[in-house]
């Protein structure tokens, strides 16, 4: 089964990147027991003050589509308001290397 | 100390994407030992068919630099044999979040 990566920029409104980042760290809490979520690490950008990158990584496409379900509906409202543009997801196929779940 | 987070695409001449990507999981083998390379995951893009990505975490710049010293030479020397172009890299600040080392 292939593993699902992904990096997801998201772009504050205005003013609200530290509120954005905190919104998705408390999302990040609420996958600590989902399965197949490998990675789910929350970025700021060094060179865009409005912006937040998250990175992932995830077991199966399954485990994706089945965590849609699980997550908060707050937290995704939360993190809805706070965003000035749809998000930017540049997708990936992990291959393997260092710190990739077996 | 801020840990250092980085996308880099790397683009393959014609037909040499698989050992790009080759080339890159054996340079990842060579970190394995490495302190302070917390994340170093190549992947492929399912989209555009010359690119490898490669995701980075690192505990601080000062690791990202002892690093450069630590990487095999030949394996540089291939990896930059096998582009088209110049890597492009995309920087992040990672703050938190699941499979983040402490």
């Amino acid at each position: 089964v292939a593993k699902v990566g992904r990096y997801v920029k998201m772009t504050a409104r205005e003013g609200m990147r530290d509120e954005l980042a905190a919104a998705l760290l408390r999302a990040a809490d609420g996958l600590a027991g989902t399965p197949g979520c490998e990675l789910y690490v929350i970025n700021a950008s060094p060179t865009d003050p409005s912006a937040v990158w998250v990175t992932e990584i995830w077991a199966s496409q399954a485990t994706v589509d089945a965590s849609l379900a699980a997550i908060d509906r707050e937290d995704i409202a939360t993190v809805l308001a706070l965003l000035a543009a749809p998000p930017e997801r540049i997708d990936t196929l992990p291959l393997g290397g260092k710190g990739l779940a077996l």
